[in-house]
């Protein structure tokens, strides 16, 4: 398949700054023998379960990437946010590991999730584990020389963010059991889930750049919806996706019984009728293939898909009309536009 | 029954610290509808689990007195210490909530702990969550009036001891499946989980009213040995306590097939032949009341209770030895020695 548009900037971007942040992220959890930093190097794609080095898929990297575009685009030198792209991304993987465990998902990027073969508690202490990595990978920019309002300011941000991204995937799981979710409930929750750290990565990057707090604000507001975006598409393949692209069939996440956007959307807009057997369907241990194909079939006439891709668009250009207030140089906006039309176009 | 001198001191330095300690660490998780935090709130003993104001049990909030303690011995004002204190107790109890997961357990101070009533996912992200709030009070610290490098000292400090305690729960699990540990090894892990967290409650407060490294470090050590005793004396309470004081049947730890270190030590000393049925009784899914009753006699012959007791005098020892090389006040010494006799001798 040939790369977009979109996909050639993120690879582009990918190119310049992810070797460092690499380099950076294996030196924080080193190679040893002990088996609680094995676990964490395990799932971050460098090691095999018994510690024989590999090299695998790693993830994209997303949030270092706009961390580190940030503060570039905000006139600062990419490298002097280094280390709090670094702990961004081990952030997101403490949030990878516990997930895994409290959705009990046991595949992640083709590989079994690290409860699965370490145990559930030794899964949970990985990934604080990892967050402590992450929060001492946080105080070297508190030591570096960055100025110490703006390396205070980044560490605060980062904190909040989580908390929210905590509570986020804290409402995730209440809302399994929940009987009725609107769509703006939905969108509130993955805007803490998901947008809250990205919203934190773009902010982070950017004060490290400049010190200044409402400009680094603005950066921020322009990831939560990125953040929204990309979460959004997500919940789009989890049901439409190329299974030869996402390695999951068509209609992965009815099967799963997630409550996506699309199914939270048809669950709010089916007829009376429908929501009935709809909610019967959910309240079954397993959704049967033929109600699978139903519920598809449905989807379509509410034109389900549709809603959930302008939902996306819609995001995005949230997105950008934020940023571009700033007046920041022509080719960044082309960048965060490429950026924006990947979260809303990408097919894996 | 008559409260020991140890006991009186520890009630003394209670009544002087644990009010505004309270108060800080209430303010820092406000009543909210949100059942994530009613849920941080209901594992502190503030909330019933329907968010109705109770208060109860709150467990022996040693980490805070030991670090506010140390603040007033090393010449600080010990209200300057309240903020680390207060973030050394939410890490302590996210601790605990991740501890309860992992291990099972039903119940915390006589009460359900909260994966049993809120859910397992639910109580990950609790820890999680508490985790967070701790180091936003840790930021408190580093945005007060102490000198900065203090406040960076006290952060790391604090980090590094966590990722310790953590990793000594990663340990504990892992010695669970072990076929063969060492009363070194256990001693060791017990350093970590229980020790690594008490150092750093002492070496902050002393880093606090003193910026001296030096000094800190000192306490440090007494913490981490007091933190040995206290763990140890905890493992002879799991077995020989009283059970109308501990909730729990002699031999508790017994049934729960719990490698504390009368178990560790016994496996290690027993005869080849006492090894054997011992693994065979352990391997089962419980161990029989006449086996528990087998096990207690063979502990009785091996003397291990007066091994562990002495193990536990031992450390508190060490503990005393190690700050009395600072020239401490005697009113201070006696205070450390209260609390190590108070660790040592404790029936609670």
């Amino acid at each position: 398949m040939i790369p977009s548009l979109a996909e050639k900037e993120i690879s582009i971007l990918g190119k310049r700054y992810l070797p460092e942040l690499e380099i950076s992220l294996k030196s924080k959890i080193p190679v040893s023998n002990s088996k609680f930093f094995g676990s964490m190097r395990y799932h971050l794609g460098w090691e095999s379960f018994d510690g024989t080095l590999v090299s695998l898929d790693t993830g994209k990297r997303l949030r270092p990437l706009l961390c580190l575009a940030s503060c570039e685009i905000s006139g600062g030198n990419w490298r002097s946010a280094i280390p709090a792209a670094t702990a961004l991304e081990l952030i997101h993987n403490f949030s990878l590991l516990h997930d895994d465990v409290q959705d009990g998902d046991r595949t992640r990027r083709g590989r079994a999730t690290v409860w699965t073969i370490f145990g559930i508690g030794q899964a949970i202490a990985a990934g604080n584990g990892m967050r402590v990595v992450a929060d001492q990978t946080m105080f070297g920019v508190n030591n570096s020389n960055i100025a110490r309002t703006s390396a205070i300011a980044a560490s605060e941000e980062l904190t909040l963010r989580y908390l929210e991204m905590i509570e986020g995937q804290y409402l995730d799981m209440s809302f399994e059991s929940a009987n009725t979710i609107s769509t703006d409930q939905y969108l509130d929750m993955i805007s803490r889930k998901t947008g809250a750290l990205i919203e934190a990565s773009m902010h982070i990057g950017s004060i490290i750049a400049t010190g200044n707090k409402d400009f680094a604000q603005t950066f921020g507001k322009c990831g939560r919806s990125l953040g929204l975006a990309f979460q959004i598409r997500d919940d789009l393949l989890g049901i439409w996706g190329d299974p030869s692209l996402t390695g999951k069939a068509v209609g992965a996440d009815i099967r799963r019984k997630k409550k996506s956007l699309p199914i939270v959307f048809l669950f709010q807009h089916a007829s009376k009728d429908d929501q009935c057997w709809l909610s019967n369907a959910y309240k079954k241990d397993t959704v049967s293939e033929s109600e699978v194909l139903d519920i598809l079939e449905l989807m379509e006439k509410l034109k389900v898909r549709e809603y959930v891709q302008k939902e996306a668009e819609k995001n995005a250009e949230i997105a950008i009309n934020s940023i571009s207030r700033l007046g920041i140089s022509h080719d960044s906006l082309k960048s965060i536009e490429a950026i924006a039309k990947f979260f809303t176009t990408r097919n894996k």
